[in-house]
Formats: structure tokens, C-alpha cells, sequence
């Protein structure tokens, strides 16, 4: 059995006491706001207005979702308690569509109600609570492999291009792609990051810049349209971002924009990369065509920072996410090491 | 002699009787709020702080400045005329180094301080301001030209994307890549317009955006990195943007994230075209890497129309422009006709 613990200083979900509590994401870095949370509909709603964003981390929140739904049933009857747990796995899973860990969270969560058909309600809610704990706690440990595991790619004083959040907020306590830089500064190795803000809502210059910043590691801010430039100059070894859904084929959807950076990364012949654990694999997508991509309101675009900066009634193309093609990616790190192309294969050897 | 006139409704610069009107450009799309300059040293901050922008409209702003310059000595002296037209000059030509048009217009300005030794201030101060007129009338005309020379590039029903603002706001009138577009609207071709809003000063999404609609041109606004799965999903059929300078070899400085648009429209093969007048043209300037390139404020990156949105003193690389390889070019439209490769050749056959 694992010995992570589960709550450490400084984590920005955890679960108590029937209440999960949530760092709200966007507030930073203006504010530091812990939710509190005893719904899943409060969770359902912290997900679609990404208080609570990243693959990993809304798979561990909506795994508490679920027993948050299970407990607010307020019923002694199992039947009932396990019918409100059913309905919240169901619309926790409608929040967001595309990011695949979720899905895998909310299976697991689902497995638990198959099981124990005669459990009383107090044994089903432990049970439901276990099972979130478990997801959690797994999530940890395989982002600390994870992180390890990327070591290979990043060399001492390396520069590294990133897109969105991939770490500690978006990916509990290790994080993914900035997980992997993090801990190479842990290591000595004084990498530099240039973050891309990240539009429409700035993941990058609000959450991953704090990151860096409260964790020491030097990096620069940088516009989305900035990073080729970047390249050009020879300022970047390498790019490395998370991964929301990654098909059969080692295509891969992450937040909107990573597919120009993979696109510039190719034409610099700077090594392009995607870190996430295995459950973001989707075993039963063949392809990034397959991949549902979430479209979001558009006054995303037609505001920053809740100030208007275009004509109100602006038509919008809003994505969330592009897809980059495998044959963009030079290495997907994992929990079980760096993979290597062809995908179709390497993602079926772990 | 050209009989263009020299104010129409909707001028968003124009002179009259020692004062020079420019519509505030970083309040659009807000507010619509007409500035009257009077000195050369607001003309300066105007261009310093985006209130005017676009390379041919600070060529225009920079020429009355210096008539501005010369009125405000306020002497009867020609001598002490003569040399503040000469510091408005210097002081002008110091506000932006990028923009080619600039240049052109001041020396243009100062060959007329050059002749006429004899001359009376009230002489010399007629002969500027005629300068001054016969800048801005040649860069209408030679604007009208260049969006006919366009239309070849624009087919019934085109989609094109662009970045940055190039329209009559950028270019006085006809404007340049948005104006070729606005004017296959005109011509009933029906183009469809994919608008990068441009950050980090949005001018895509303020400006850009806000001419288009006013136009009546069909357009869809996206952030920067949306553009690459625009072109992904088959969605575009060009990319046309304008230019800041061009050096010799026909590399292209325009305005930060052209130059990755520029590589994702290589990668899709689809034709990625500047347009530019002559006056952009900096025969003197080999190629890209000659090219000076302003870095701006590193806030302009921390905020967002105001609002902050990273770390107060987050690191910050803020180059105001980059520089698109004359080999990612399929064509540069002038109001010659539209330039092909090599430009070497096809820039020196004017």
C-alpha cells in the first residue's frame, strides 16, 4: 500500500468531513480562495467554471463529487444513497467532455457502486469515500513517477517553452509537464520555462507563472504569439505540455494552442513533448478526430480579465482544446517512463 | 495632380489650422474619443502609447507632427522655425524605431527644410504643411491602389485570416491586408474574415474587428492560438497580414505572432501574403536579422486591459514585433501589383 499522505501543506484539493475543499483557480493570482464545497452540484459547477482545472485534478474532484452526492442523499437507505451517487457521477460527468481522467476517475467511482449490493448506507458512503481517496492518492503517486520518469529530457540549465497548466493545481502536489520542470529545479538543474499565458482565460500567466514563481524556478512570461519567436532566437531546447485525452494512435487534444506551438516546435527541429499518466489515455479513441473538443461561451474571447476588449456582440470561435498529431510529438512521459513513436504500439506496452 | 480628397467622414486622422485630430486607438472599440494635438511632443506620446498606430498612419501622424513642431516655436525667425522642425523631427523619428513608413515620411519632411533657404516662416511653415498633405494624400492613393492590386489574391467566398490591424485605421482609408479584403466585400466577393485578436494589445479584437463589423465584412474572432486549428480544420483558405518594414530580401517584420501564423499556413500549404506599399520597403536593410525590433513594456503582458492577470513582477519578454522569412511568402501586395519570389529581384523592379 501506498504511504503518500493524503493532505500536505500547501495541496489545493482535499476532502474532509463531508466538505471538499478547492483552491479556487480563478482568482489567482489575485487571491488565494479556499472553497468549500458539500454538493456535487457544487462541484459540477466548479468544474464548468474551471474553479477547479487541469485533467488530474477535476478527475479527484469529481471522484469527491460523487461521495459529496452520495452523503447530501441525507437517506438511511442504501438504494437511494446509491441511486444519488448514480445521478452524480452522471452529471459530473457531463460537466466537461473532453479531458479524459474524469472519465477514468468516475469509472472507478462507478465499479464501487456495482459492488457490495448488501452493504448499508454507511459501508457504501465508506466505501465511495475509499475509492475517492484511492483516485487521489494514485493520482499523486503516479504523478511522482511521472516527474521522475521526465528527468531524461530535461538536461542542466535547459530551456523549456510550456503552454496552459500542468502543474501542482492542475495535476495535485507533483503536476505533469511543469511537474516535470519543477522537479528538475529540485534536482539542481536551474531549467528556465517560458510560459505562454495561455488565451483565452490565462492559465499560463495566472496559475503556471505563480507556480514557478512561489516554487523558485526562473521562467518568463511570454504572449501565445511569442514562442515562435522564441524558437527562432534559439532560446528553446524543448517544449513540453500536459495532455487532457490522448487517442489510441498518440494523438493528442491539450488546451487550445498547443497544436501551433508543436507546429513551430517541428519547424525548429526543437523536440515537442506531452506528459500525462496513462489515464489520460482513451484506448478506444484511434485518433484525434475522435476526440470530442469542448467549445466555450464566447465572451471568453470578447473579454480578458472581465474588461471588454472587443465589440460586445463579436461572432466567436471558441475551442478549448486542439489536437496535436502523434507524428508532432517526440516523447509522451508517463508514469511507466518516456514513450517513444510509433504510439499505437508504445501505448499498448506499459 | 491627384484629386483625392483630403478629409472624409470617417478619417480617423486629419489636420486643420494647428491641430492635428487622430482617433484614440486604445479606446476603441469603448469609446470613439478624437484627440487634438497641437504639439510635436504630444504627437510623440500618441505614437508612443498606440493612441495612433499602424505603420502608415505614424508615417502620416510624424509628418504633421513636424508642422505641429515648427507652428509651436512660435517665431517669426525661419532660422528658429527651421531648427524645431528639425528636433520635432529627431523626436518623432525616436518614438518607435520598427515601422519603416515612419522614416519615410520624416524624410520626406526634412528634404523640405533642405530647400529653400530664403524662405519666410510663413513660407516655410505653408511648404511643411504641404508636405505634410502630400504624405498622407499619397499614402490614400497609394493604399487605393494596393487593395485593387489585392483583389487578384481573393476568390467568391474567401476565408482569409489576418492579425494585428491593418485597415483604414492602421493605413488612412483604403488600409492595407484588411483592406484588400474590405474591398472584395465591397465588390460583392463576400469574403469571410478569421480575426487573431493579437495580444497583448488587441488589436485584432479591438480594432480589427470593430472595422470589420462596422463594414458589414463577415468575420469570426479567435485568440492567437486558435489560428492553427482554424487552418487544421480546413477552414482557411489564406493568410494575408500587413508589414512594419521589409528588408531587401523581402524578409517581413509585422507585428508579434505573424511569423508562427506564417509557419502553420507553410505547414497546411495555404498562401500566406503580406501586403505593404513601397514606403514600407527598407532597400538599405539586407534581410530580417538588420531589422531593430522594439520590446515594450513588460506590463502590457502582466495586464489586460487594465486588469492583472500574472504576478505583479512576473519576468516578461514583450517584443513588439517578429520577423516572417521571405521563404514562408507567397506573395507581397504593393500598389504596383502583387510581388512574387525571389524579392530580391521582384522589390528592386518597381
Amino acid at each position: 500500500m501506498s504511504t503518500t499522505p493524503l493532505r500536505e501543506p500547501g495541496d489545493s484539493i482535499y476532502y474532509e468531513d463531508g466538505v471538499l475543499f478547492l483552491l479556487d483557480q480563478t482568482l489567482l493570482p489575485t487571491s488565494e480562495v479556499l472553497l468549500e464545497l458539500d454538493t456535487h452540484d457544487q462541484v459540477v459547477d466548479a468544474i464548468r467554471r474551471l474553479a477547479v482545472r487541469g485533467a488530474m485534478a477535476i478527475g479527484v474532484a469529481g471522484a469527491y463529487g460523487v461521495v459529496l452526492g452520495a452523503i447530501s442523499a441525507g437517506s438511511s437507505e442504501p438504494g437511494v444513497v446509491r441511486r444519488a451517487a448514480r445521478v452524480a457521477i452522471q452529471e459530473i460527468g457531463a460537466s466537461r467532455p473532453t479531458a479524459r481522467n474524469l472519465f477514468w476517475a468516475l469509472e472507478r467511482m462507478d465499479a464501487v457502486l456495482q459492488r457490495g449490493a448488501s452493504d448499508t448506507t454507511t459501508e457504501l458512503i465508506a466505501r465511495l469515500r475509499g475509492e475517492a481517496d484511492a483516485v487521489a492518492l494514485d493520482t499523486i503517486e503516479t504523478n511522482r513517477s511521472l516527474v521522475e520518469c521526465g528527468q531524461e529530457l530535461i538536461g542542466e540549465g535547459a530551456v523549456a517553452i510550456t503552454h496552459c497548466n500542468s502543474g501542482p493545481l492542475a495535476a495535485l502536489r507533483y503536476g505533469t509537464a511543469v511537474g516535470v520542470l519543477m522537479e528538475a529545479h529540485r534536482r539542481g538543474k536551474s531549467p528556465h520555462v517560458y510560459v505562454d499565458e495561455t488565451r483565452p482565460l490565462l492559465q499560463g500567466s495566472r496559475l503556471t507563472a505563480w507556480e514557478l514563481g512561489r516554487a523558485g524556478v526562473a521562467y518568463t512570461l511570454i504572449c501565445d504569439g511569442m514562442a515562435a519567436d522564441v524558437m527562432r532566437a534559439g532560446k528553446a531546447d524543448l517544449v513540453i505540455t500536459g495532455a487532457d485525452r490522448i487517442a489510441a494512435n498518440g494523438d493528442s487534444a491539450n488546451k487550445i494552442g498547443t497544436y501551433g506551438l508543436a507546429l513551430a516546435a517541428h519547424a525548429h527541429d526543437i523536440p515537442f513533448y506531452i506528459a500525462a499518466p496513462f489515464s489520460t489515455v482513451d484506448p478506444a479513441c484511434p485518433g484525434g478526430d475522435a476526440i470530442t473538443i469542448e467549445e466555450r461561451d464566447p465572451d471568453e474571447v470578447r473579454y480578458c480579465a472581465g474588461a471588454p476588449v472587443a465589440p460586445p456582440s463579436a461572432p466567436v470561435y471558441n475551442p478549448a482544446f486542439d489536437v496535436t498529431p502523434a507524428g508532432l510529438i517526440a516523447g509522451i512521459v508517463t508514469e511507466h517512463g518516456v514513450l517513444r513513436p510509433p504510439y499505437t504500439e508504445s501505448l499498448l506496452e506499459r
